[in-house]
Protein backbone atom coordinates (compact mmCIF):
# COMPACT_ATOMS: atom_id res chain seq x y z
CA UNK A 1 0.00 0.00 0.00
CA UNK A 2 3.27 2.52 0.35
CA UNK A 3 3.82 2.06 -3.08
CA UNK A 4 0.42 2.90 -3.98
CA UNK A 5 0.23 5.72 -1.95
CA UNK A 6 3.24 7.18 -3.70
CA UNK A 7 1.40 6.31 -7.32
CA UNK A 8 -1.55 7.64 -6.06
CA UNK A 9 0.22 11.19 -5.08
CA UNK A 10 2.67 11.60 -7.85
CA UNK A 11 -1.00 11.83 -10.32
CA UNK A 12 -2.19 14.51 -7.51
CA UNK A 13 1.33 15.99 -7.91
CA UNK A 14 0.64 16.28 -11.37
CA UNK A 15 -3.39 17.55 -11.30
CA UNK A 16 -1.49 19.70 -9.00
CA UNK A 17 1.07 21.26 -11.69
CA UNK A 18 -1.10 21.19 -14.39
CA UNK A 19 -3.56 23.48 -12.25
CA UNK A 20 -0.68 25.73 -12.30
CA UNK A 21 -0.46 25.65 -16.10
CA UNK A 22 -3.71 26.68 -16.61
CA UNK A 23 -4.74 23.12 -17.05
CA UNK A 24 -7.58 20.94 -15.26
CA UNK A 25 -6.95 19.28 -12.16
CA UNK A 26 -6.12 15.86 -13.83
CA UNK A 27 -3.53 13.56 -13.36
CA UNK A 28 -2.45 10.17 -14.12
CA UNK A 29 0.52 7.27 -14.42
CA UNK A 30 0.98 4.24 -15.34
CA UNK A 31 3.12 1.76 -13.87
CA UNK A 32 4.97 -1.50 -14.71
CA UNK A 33 6.55 -3.76 -12.15
CA UNK A 34 7.03 -0.98 -9.53
CA UNK A 35 7.95 1.99 -11.77
CA UNK A 36 6.42 3.97 -13.51
CA UNK A 37 6.58 4.17 -17.23
CA UNK A 38 4.21 7.24 -18.22
CA UNK A 39 3.10 10.34 -17.10
CA UNK A 40 -0.11 12.33 -18.57
CA UNK A 41 -2.39 15.56 -17.46
CA UNK A 42 -5.27 16.80 -18.76
CA UNK A 43 -4.15 18.73 -22.36
CA UNK A 44 -8.11 19.53 -23.58
CA UNK A 45 -7.57 23.41 -23.33
CA UNK A 46 -3.46 24.11 -24.52
CA UNK A 47 -4.32 21.47 -27.32
CA UNK A 48 -8.14 21.64 -27.88
CA UNK A 49 -7.90 17.79 -28.28
CA UNK A 50 -11.80 16.56 -26.77
CA UNK A 51 -9.62 12.87 -26.36
CA UNK A 52 -6.26 14.42 -23.88
CA UNK A 53 -7.17 13.21 -20.51
CA UNK A 54 -4.71 12.54 -18.01
CA UNK A 55 -4.82 8.82 -18.13
CA UNK A 56 -5.43 8.93 -22.33
CA UNK A 57 -1.96 11.13 -22.29
CA UNK A 58 -0.48 8.14 -19.87
CA UNK A 59 -1.00 5.25 -21.93
CA UNK A 60 -0.58 7.31 -24.86
CA UNK A 61 3.22 8.16 -23.30
CA UNK A 62 3.42 4.62 -21.74
CA UNK A 63 3.13 3.13 -25.10
CA UNK A 64 5.64 5.39 -26.88
CA UNK A 65 8.27 4.54 -24.39
CA UNK A 66 7.30 1.07 -24.06
CA UNK A 67 7.16 0.21 -27.60
CA UNK A 68 4.45 -1.67 -27.79
CA UNK A 69 0.45 -0.96 -27.79
CA UNK A 70 -0.14 -4.07 -25.05
CA UNK A 71 0.09 -2.63 -21.18
CA UNK A 72 -0.56 -5.65 -19.79
CA UNK A 73 0.42 -6.14 -16.42
CA UNK A 74 0.23 -2.47 -16.10
CA UNK A 75 -1.24 -0.46 -13.51
CA UNK A 76 -2.99 3.11 -13.54
CA UNK A 77 -3.01 5.83 -10.62
CA UNK A 78 -5.25 8.55 -11.38
CA UNK A 79 -6.21 11.90 -9.49
CA UNK A 80 -9.84 11.24 -10.69
CA UNK A 81 -12.20 8.37 -11.26
CA UNK A 82 -11.76 7.85 -15.06
CA UNK A 83 -14.02 8.96 -17.66
CA UNK A 84 -15.79 5.94 -19.74
CA UNK A 85 -12.98 6.86 -22.87
CA UNK A 86 -10.45 6.35 -20.37
CA UNK A 87 -11.68 3.45 -18.56
CA UNK A 88 -12.36 1.55 -21.98
CA UNK A 89 -9.15 2.66 -23.21
CA UNK A 90 -7.34 1.25 -19.82
CA UNK A 91 -9.43 -2.12 -20.94
CA UNK A 92 -8.22 -2.55 -24.39
CA UNK A 93 -5.05 -1.78 -24.11
CA UNK A 94 -5.08 -4.49 -21.07
CA UNK A 95 -3.94 -2.69 -17.93
CA UNK A 96 -4.76 -4.55 -14.73
CA UNK A 97 -6.10 -2.50 -12.29
CA UNK A 98 -6.81 1.64 -11.86
CA UNK A 99 -7.11 3.46 -8.62
CA UNK A 100 -7.96 7.44 -8.06
CA UNK A 101 -8.62 9.38 -5.71
CA UNK A 102 -11.16 11.97 -6.19
CA UNK A 103 -15.06 10.77 -6.90
CA UNK A 104 -17.21 11.71 -9.13
CA UNK A 105 -19.17 13.00 -6.22
CA UNK A 106 -16.40 14.81 -5.17
CA UNK A 107 -16.30 16.57 -8.66
CA UNK A 108 -19.89 16.95 -9.58
CA UNK A 109 -20.13 20.24 -7.30
CA UNK A 110 -17.19 21.81 -10.08
CA UNK A 111 -18.99 20.21 -13.19
CA UNK A 112 -15.98 17.35 -13.16
CA UNK A 113 -18.20 14.35 -12.61
CA UNK A 114 -18.81 12.11 -15.70
CA UNK A 115 -21.87 10.32 -13.98
CA UNK A 116 -24.16 11.69 -16.20
CA UNK A 117 -22.17 10.25 -19.10
CA UNK A 118 -21.84 6.85 -17.57
CA UNK A 119 -25.02 6.32 -17.33
CA UNK A 120 -26.38 7.75 -20.67
CA UNK A 121 -23.37 5.01 -22.08
CA UNK A 122 -25.26 2.55 -20.11
CA UNK A 123 -28.36 2.82 -21.95
CA UNK A 124 -28.94 0.59 -25.14
CA UNK A 125 -27.57 1.69 -28.09
CA UNK A 126 -31.33 3.08 -29.22
CA UNK A 127 -31.92 5.02 -26.07
CA UNK A 128 -28.50 6.72 -25.82
CA UNK A 129 -28.60 10.93 -27.06
CA UNK A 130 -25.98 10.70 -29.23
CA UNK A 131 -28.02 8.53 -32.52
CA UNK A 132 -25.97 5.12 -33.42
CA UNK A 133 -26.58 4.17 -36.74
CA UNK A 134 -25.89 0.72 -38.89
CA UNK A 135 -26.11 1.51 -43.09
CA UNK A 136 -24.15 -1.52 -44.04
CA UNK A 137 -23.07 -0.13 -47.57
CA UNK A 138 -19.77 -2.23 -48.68
CA UNK A 139 -17.51 -0.81 -51.47
CA UNK A 140 -17.69 -2.45 -54.65
CA UNK A 141 -13.55 -3.00 -55.25
CA UNK A 142 -13.16 -4.55 -51.86
CA UNK A 143 -16.42 -5.67 -50.30
CA UNK A 144 -15.18 -8.16 -48.02
CA UNK A 145 -12.73 -5.56 -45.85
CA UNK A 146 -11.95 -7.61 -43.08
CA UNK A 147 -11.32 -10.62 -45.30
CA UNK A 148 -8.88 -8.69 -47.48
CA UNK A 149 -7.62 -7.25 -44.04
CA UNK A 150 -6.89 -10.74 -42.84
CA UNK A 151 -5.72 -12.62 -45.84
CA UNK A 152 -3.06 -9.48 -46.04
CA UNK A 153 -4.00 -8.48 -49.52
CA UNK A 154 -6.35 -6.76 -51.61
CA UNK A 155 -7.84 -7.67 -54.54
CA UNK A 156 -5.91 -6.41 -58.18
CA UNK A 157 -8.07 -3.16 -58.85
CA UNK B 1 -29.05 9.44 -47.67
CA UNK B 2 -27.02 10.50 -50.38
CA UNK B 3 -24.81 12.34 -48.20
CA UNK B 4 -24.67 10.05 -45.81
CA UNK B 5 -23.92 7.16 -48.70
CA UNK B 6 -20.72 9.40 -49.39
CA UNK B 7 -19.33 10.17 -46.46
CA UNK B 8 -19.75 6.26 -45.00
CA UNK B 9 -18.17 5.28 -48.35
CA UNK B 10 -15.04 7.46 -47.69
CA UNK B 11 -14.76 5.84 -44.49
CA UNK B 12 -14.39 2.29 -46.05
CA UNK B 13 -12.04 3.44 -48.59
CA UNK B 14 -9.91 4.94 -45.30
CA UNK B 15 -10.04 1.64 -44.02
CA UNK B 16 -8.86 0.15 -47.69
CA UNK B 17 -5.93 2.39 -47.82
CA UNK B 18 -4.57 1.89 -44.48
CA UNK B 19 -4.85 -2.02 -45.62
CA UNK B 20 -2.69 -1.13 -48.07
CA UNK B 21 0.15 0.65 -45.88
CA UNK B 22 0.02 -3.05 -43.11
CA UNK B 23 -2.70 -0.78 -41.00
CA UNK B 24 -6.08 -2.33 -39.58
CA UNK B 25 -9.22 -2.27 -41.77
CA UNK B 26 -10.58 0.49 -39.73
CA UNK B 27 -11.06 4.29 -41.16
CA UNK B 28 -13.54 7.25 -39.94
CA UNK B 29 -14.05 10.38 -41.10
CA UNK B 30 -16.13 13.71 -38.93
CA UNK B 31 -18.83 15.59 -40.65
CA UNK B 32 -20.31 19.07 -40.12
CA UNK B 33 -22.41 21.28 -41.80
CA UNK B 34 -21.75 19.13 -44.96
CA UNK B 35 -17.94 18.81 -44.81
CA UNK B 36 -15.46 16.82 -43.93
CA UNK B 37 -13.80 18.17 -41.25
CA UNK B 38 -11.62 15.33 -40.15
CA UNK B 39 -10.24 12.00 -41.30
CA UNK B 40 -8.72 9.12 -39.50
CA UNK B 41 -7.64 5.51 -39.66
CA UNK B 42 -6.12 3.21 -37.20
CA UNK B 43 -2.85 3.50 -36.08
CA UNK B 44 -1.63 1.37 -33.65
CA UNK B 45 0.49 -0.67 -35.56
CA UNK B 46 2.47 1.98 -36.67
CA UNK B 47 2.31 4.25 -33.56
CA UNK B 48 2.04 1.64 -31.12
CA UNK B 49 -0.21 3.86 -29.31
CA UNK B 50 -3.49 1.60 -28.41
CA UNK B 51 -5.76 5.04 -28.51
CA UNK B 52 -5.21 5.67 -32.34
CA UNK B 53 -8.27 3.95 -32.89
CA UNK B 54 -9.77 5.59 -36.61
CA UNK B 55 -12.57 7.73 -34.58
CA UNK B 56 -10.08 9.06 -32.39
CA UNK B 57 -7.78 9.69 -34.47
CA UNK B 58 -10.82 11.70 -36.77
CA UNK B 59 -11.82 13.55 -33.60
CA UNK B 60 -8.25 14.77 -33.00
CA UNK B 61 -7.84 15.39 -36.38
CA UNK B 62 -11.02 17.57 -36.44
CA UNK B 63 -10.34 19.28 -33.06
CA UNK B 64 -7.20 20.79 -34.18
CA UNK B 65 -8.39 21.62 -37.80
CA UNK B 66 -11.14 23.27 -35.47
CA UNK B 67 -9.31 24.65 -32.70
CA UNK B 68 -12.02 23.01 -30.39
CA UNK B 69 -12.82 20.49 -28.17
CA UNK B 70 -16.47 20.56 -28.78
CA UNK B 71 -17.78 18.96 -32.04
CA UNK B 72 -21.56 19.57 -31.01
CA UNK B 73 -23.21 19.12 -33.98
CA UNK B 74 -20.89 16.92 -35.63
CA UNK B 75 -21.53 13.41 -37.32
CA UNK B 76 -19.04 10.69 -36.98
CA UNK B 77 -18.95 7.81 -40.01
CA UNK B 78 -17.14 5.04 -39.81
CA UNK B 79 -16.27 1.73 -41.37
CA UNK B 80 -17.06 -0.41 -38.50
CA UNK B 81 -18.98 -0.12 -35.31
CA UNK B 82 -17.26 1.96 -32.93
CA UNK B 83 -15.51 0.58 -29.73
CA UNK B 84 -16.48 1.73 -26.28
CA UNK B 85 -13.46 4.26 -26.01
CA UNK B 86 -14.57 5.68 -29.14
CA UNK B 87 -18.03 5.81 -28.48
CA UNK B 88 -17.18 8.01 -25.08
CA UNK B 89 -15.00 9.96 -27.27
CA UNK B 90 -17.67 10.56 -29.47
CA UNK B 91 -19.95 11.27 -26.91
CA UNK B 92 -17.85 13.51 -24.45
CA UNK B 93 -16.83 15.93 -27.62
CA UNK B 94 -20.55 16.32 -28.44
CA UNK B 95 -20.75 14.66 -31.72
CA UNK B 96 -24.51 14.14 -32.81
CA UNK B 97 -24.44 11.15 -34.52
CA UNK B 98 -21.95 8.06 -35.73
CA UNK B 99 -22.82 5.58 -38.39
CA UNK B 100 -21.39 2.91 -39.25
CA UNK B 101 -21.15 0.04 -41.95
CA UNK B 102 -19.52 -3.30 -40.54
CA UNK B 103 -20.80 -4.54 -37.44
CA UNK B 104 -19.39 -6.61 -34.40
CA UNK B 105 -20.51 -9.56 -35.87
CA UNK B 106 -18.79 -8.99 -38.94
CA UNK B 107 -15.82 -8.72 -37.45
CA UNK B 108 -16.32 -11.19 -34.59
CA UNK B 109 -14.59 -14.26 -37.00
CA UNK B 110 -11.25 -11.73 -37.73
CA UNK B 111 -11.00 -10.83 -34.15
CA UNK B 112 -12.03 -7.33 -34.69
CA UNK B 113 -15.60 -7.34 -32.78
CA UNK B 114 -15.73 -5.36 -29.17
CA UNK B 115 -19.06 -6.88 -28.07
CA UNK B 116 -16.72 -8.37 -25.07
CA UNK B 117 -15.36 -5.47 -24.19
CA UNK B 118 -18.68 -3.80 -24.22
CA UNK B 119 -20.33 -6.48 -22.07
CA UNK B 120 -17.37 -6.20 -19.94
CA UNK B 121 -17.96 -2.55 -19.40
CA UNK B 122 -21.38 -2.95 -18.82
CA UNK B 123 -20.93 -5.00 -15.26
CA UNK B 124 -20.77 -3.44 -12.05
CA UNK B 125 -17.51 -1.70 -11.69
CA UNK B 126 -16.77 -4.30 -8.90
CA UNK B 127 -17.36 -7.18 -11.11
CA UNK B 128 -15.52 -5.85 -14.23
CA UNK B 129 -12.15 -7.67 -15.51
CA UNK B 130 -10.18 -4.56 -14.54
CA UNK B 131 -9.93 -3.84 -10.83
CA UNK B 132 -10.97 -0.59 -10.28
CA UNK B 133 -10.12 1.02 -6.95
CA UNK B 134 -10.54 3.94 -4.70
CA UNK B 135 -8.35 5.68 -2.36
CA UNK B 136 -9.34 9.01 -1.28
CA UNK B 137 -5.83 10.32 -0.50
CA UNK B 138 -4.95 14.24 -0.72
CA UNK B 139 -1.83 16.15 -1.01
CA UNK B 140 -1.47 18.32 2.12
CA UNK B 141 -0.46 20.83 -0.16
CA UNK B 142 -3.17 21.71 -1.68
CA UNK B 143 -6.47 18.86 -0.29
CA UNK B 144 -9.15 20.44 -2.30
CA UNK B 145 -7.63 19.88 -5.74
CA UNK B 146 -11.42 20.69 -7.65
CA UNK B 147 -11.90 23.77 -5.66
CA UNK B 148 -8.26 25.19 -6.45
CA UNK B 149 -8.86 24.65 -10.14
CA UNK B 150 -12.39 26.56 -9.71
CA UNK B 151 -11.21 29.03 -7.45
CA UNK B 152 -8.27 29.71 -10.19
CA UNK B 153 -5.11 29.59 -7.44
CA UNK B 154 -3.38 27.54 -5.72
CA UNK B 155 -2.90 27.77 -2.40
CA UNK B 156 0.59 29.69 -1.22
CA UNK B 157 3.36 26.63 -0.50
Amino acid sequence: MGDDQSFLREALELARANIETGGRPFGAVVVRDGEIVGRGVNEILATHDPTAHAELMAIRDSSRKLGTANLSGCAVYASGHPCPMCLAAMRLAGVREVTYAYTNEDGAPFGLSTAEVYADLAKPFSEQSMKIRHVPIRLDSAPDLYGVWKRGQLPST
